[in-house]
């Protein structure tokens, strides 16, 4: 290996960079503002001026979904590297820290002159669900240029969140970082993301994952949206046949981990205290992907995944606030 | 009354405006970088950059001594004003849509082209202390031009916090804001807020506590510092010859109501865990504030301090997330 070649990490991260900011809401406040719970909505910066201007006080948190994964493979002791783009602001430079701070390389310059940092404006229902909206800002200029092949190249698996999809040149972005992965031997995953995100791009999707995507992350409804059935046994054989891992979340009843050569089920953790479900999906992946990157059996993937999950939903935010290396040797 | 002046509210409060960044850190880290744990230290622009780059990943969330305490007073459902400055940039605007959000009046117009919004570091430990780096930036440009008469004649009491001692105008600040409440008819209260700044500023304090203010907040040991005496009894006898109402808070072993009458013990609020005492003092402010703005018995007044600094430490960041009017009713 050369001095200029990054040195390998066990998985690169390619998303949007969002700050969130997360209120506690009313499910009536959701009726109001013609929400639908617990699904991500792109607005606009004047939609997102006004609904911060009726919402509840919030308290700020780096997230983005691959950048919550990213940090929680970070937790568990991990090596990971993230792609995605920030505005040269002061929540640009929050989120910068708070990946650097949490192990994770990052290295994409901020962006000057142009929109603001993403943000997320997480509404938390009474029932812990939570309601995403979505300002892009800055993050949907994140283009194929800033895909560095050899920050991809230097990942045991490259993964990308479907929520990129919703812009072309982000979408771009997807192609390249798992044509290098493919190029270069490495695995590529993808999270389906949103049941309303998959809806929007069904048929991309469905050639996506035929093709370049070696590990799929899905919920049972946007595995629904996928395939078009409500019918999980037959989903889960088209998983089997389409890709080498399907890693299918069914809250709390755990999880399915889908190979061509079967299927294992896994519990999900037991928790007290349910607050917030914001990164569950993001932790359940950072708890695989892992356990994938180091090697680790089937089952050991699941269960980092399910520890992980619950870490998340115990606490406000979409990152482990306690170490998920310590939690795991615990355990 | 005409139609400019502004309508009476319970509490009228001044201080520092400040966003609160806040993360987990060990005893170690505090060693490292010499910090007296459990206290206020006033950090220079790079210091704050420094400190950031080494500390973990933060949330954001709004702060600011005074602020925190007029937050809680709209969380009892009583009303009050806020005096502190922000800039017009990202976190100012965070943090008048969070005072705005709580419910809390805040009309002081955000300052352009100057420092940046105030910000504190804040390095919670296992044990649950909180250890705090104040950058004062744009929050120490407060002036009496700031302290419009009107509004704080507008309140039954007027509350300023001992932080605004440390820079000049904002002592003039606080000076002004007590001579138009006295003046008007009006109450004024001070928190010591914190030793150190007790120490820095020893003779002001004392001519001030034995002057205009007639109601004080202090820890035992900010006490101490005032006083020169590590002796409670004849710390609160020197109360009680000063101030109309002393409130002296003394963690799990509650309070002391102390008037020229008597002294009367309340109990702190049982809790099953304490996650994060940062706000404890202002949420406890609170409670008895809005308790005297209504008139209410000195046991009740009391109780809403203890049931307030109650909620604030059962979770990470210095303001309520619990409507503590519903607590109250609860009760």
């Amino acid at each position: 290996m050369d001095g200029t070649k990054p040195q390998e990490v066990d998985v690169v991260g390619v998303g949007n960079a969002i700050v969130d900011v997360i209120t506690q809401a009313t499910d009536e406040f959701l009726v109001e503002q013609k929400m639908t719970k617990n699904s991500m909505t792109l607005i606009d910066e004047k939609r997102a001026h006004d609904l911060y201007a009726t919402m509840g006080p919030g308290i700020e948190s780096s997230g983005g979904s691959t950048a919550n994964t990213m940090a929680g493979i970070a937790s568990f002791g991990g090596t990971s590297s993230y792609i995605g783009k920030v505005a040269d602001d002061q929540l640009g430079r929050v989120f910068a820290h708070d990946m650097r701070a949490s192990g994770v390389n990052y290295e994409v310059p901020a962006s000057k002159g142009g929109p603001a940092t993403a943000r997320c404006l997480i509404l938390v229902t009474p029932d812990a669900n939570r309601t995403m909206n979505t300002y892009l800002g800055v993050s949907s200029q994140l283009a194929p240029d800033d895909v560095v092949p050899e920050t991809v190249e230097s990942g045991r698996v490259v993964f990308c969140e479907g929520y990129l999809w919703d812009v072309e040149s982000a979408k771009q972005s997807i192609r390249k970082a798992m044509a290098v992965a493919r190029a270069a031997g490495r695995k590529s995953a993808l999270a389906l993301s949103d049941t309303f995100c998959v809806d929007r791009h069904h048929q991309e999707f469905r050639e996506l994952v035929r093709g370049p995507v070696d590990i799929l992350f899905a919920n049972r409804a946007e595995l629904a949206s996928l395939y078009e059935t409500d019918d999980l046994d037959i989903a889960v054989a088209k998983v089997q046949s389409e890709v080498e891992l399907g890693c299918i979340t069914l809250g709390e009843e755990g999880s399915l981990l889908v190979t061509p050569d079967g299927v294992l089920a896994v519990e999900a953790e037991e928790i007290s205290a349910v607050i917030d479900t914001t990164g569950a999906g993001d932790q359940y992946a950072a708890g695989v992907l892992y356990g994938v990157a180091k090697g680790f059996d089937l089952a050991r993937c699941g269960y980092l995944g399910s520890l992980a999950a619950a870490e998340v939903i115990g606490h406000v935010g979409a990152r482990p606030i306690q170490s998920l290396k310590e939690l795991a040797d615990l355990a």
